[in-house]
């Protein structure tokens, strides 16, 4: 049986304070429930109907998680889905470090105060796609573990480490080594299918709604801008802010792929 | 003075079934405001507060539609939002007609029963961005004027013309027009950095759940695919449909940039 204390816990989870101090967070659903079974992070609790468990009950003959039946009014209960699914997953908060050497040589995501869940869970998407291992997040970003961001990565929170740090700090330990670029998208400079991208760097992309802060824009050494087309002719004021990292992603990746011919574009 | 009768039309024009009854839609917000004040959308009612008006006496001078001066309390009352803002404007859904000899010579997008208002306003807010004028929507896609359609659109609905029609028929009279390619998004194919793309056509996205449907595929000539990098990894299924589109649209207009050096890429 359930207990009022479980789910208390599990109401405690929907708030970043208590998700901080518990260090857990949560995930709902059976595709975020098997990419968490997959991967490397510890799940603690799963609450799922016994269709699900009698379904899935191989996978989680190696999982030390304690492991509730709930019925489907009981998971409504504690969902924050409008149409709840068959498994609520608890896990721990994964810690993840970083290496200035590794970072050095890939591409990295910076985004400077993300504020919608939603876009933060659809960057993570896509920089999963992109592969694209890291994102490095301005310490006031919307929390990683809120629950629209853990439920639109679709499960690619598995995959991309998702790092907390000051961006002057870490602009300024980057900023000095060779052959390695600062690129910020704005709503000016060199046209993004022109100019030449390197396989590693730091790709800034700036809020939804202040672009990139003031005090970061001297630290960028490569301006990009995603022309609209086409040029000159009237259009919206920008692109939501998952789009253009989307597009700026493929622009980087693009060049790194072999054409038919054998030769790069 | 608002009368009840205006709080109770303005609430009907939440559900489909009256906006299309009422042949009428709303926005709300300075942004969509402003955009609809400059198409040639035809405005029936502005209800705002006294200071929006004051501020934009000079936009209204030419503007026929009955002006309501509203409290933000008021304003609270019958906002979508869950902040409003300070100008709620009533519109006439505009009609529009297509020509096959026009759309021919252009580029056009083809949603194949997109569901997800914010993914329908996202993807207008792109075709707006790359000069997309014209987007096909299967009947039975999420309603243009879903006001969370229309807020995402952040004012591209002003520009951006959306039909609905039955893709059968459309498809065939489009497929055999010479030099017209009706090209299909997958998870599989030719990858869309390496195939030529044209100028005109048609780009067929299929749906959040389903992708392209089994009848459409047929009528498809050239398959695309936006490779995840690098390939073979484990990554995430696919990308959501905005983002999608946003690279799709982003790869065609790329090719008809001439380079810094006058020639194209």
């Amino acid at each position: 049986m359930f207990s009022k204390n479980k789910i208390k816990f599990i109401n405690s989870l929907k708030k970043t304070k208590y998700r901080d101090l518990q260090n857990s967070f949560f995930a709902e659903g059976e595709k975020l429930a098997d990419e968490l079974l997959q991967s490397g992070i510890k799940i603690t609790n799963i609450l799922a109907t016994k269709d699900w468990l009698e379904l899935n009950s191989q996978k989680l003959n190696n999982c030390k998680a304690e492991i509730d039946e709930i019925s489907e009014i009981d998971l409504q209960k504690i969902s924050s889905l409008s149409t709840p699914n068959k498994v609520f997953v608890i896990a721990e908060q994964p810690k993840y470090a970083y290496e200035i050497d590794e970072i050095s040589n890939k591409l990295s995501l910076l985004l400077d105060d993300i504020n919608d869940p939603g876009n933060l869970g659809t960057i993570i998407r896509i920089a999963d796609w992109f592969g694209i291992e890291n994102i490095f997040c301005t310490p006031t970003s919307v929390d990683l573990y809120n629950p629209k961001v853990v439920q639109s990565t679709m499960g690619a929170i598995c995959r991309v480490k998702v790092h907390y740090v000051d961006f002057e700090i870490l602009l300024n330990s980057f900023k000095n080594i060779a052959d390695f670029n600062i690129y910020g998208t704005f709503l000016e400079g060199k046209t993004i299918y022109d100019e030449p991208l390197s396989e590693n760097g730091f790709i800034i992309m700036g809020s939804e709604s202040h672009g990139i802060s003031e005090k970061i824009k001297p630290l960028i050494n490569k301006k990009l801008f995603i022309p609209n087309f086409p040029v000159g002719k009237k259009t919206s004021e920008s692109l939501n802010i998952s789009v253009a990292t989307a597009i700026t992603c493929s622009e980087f990746r693009r060049r790194t792929f072999p054409t038919q011919s054998g030769k790069k574009p």
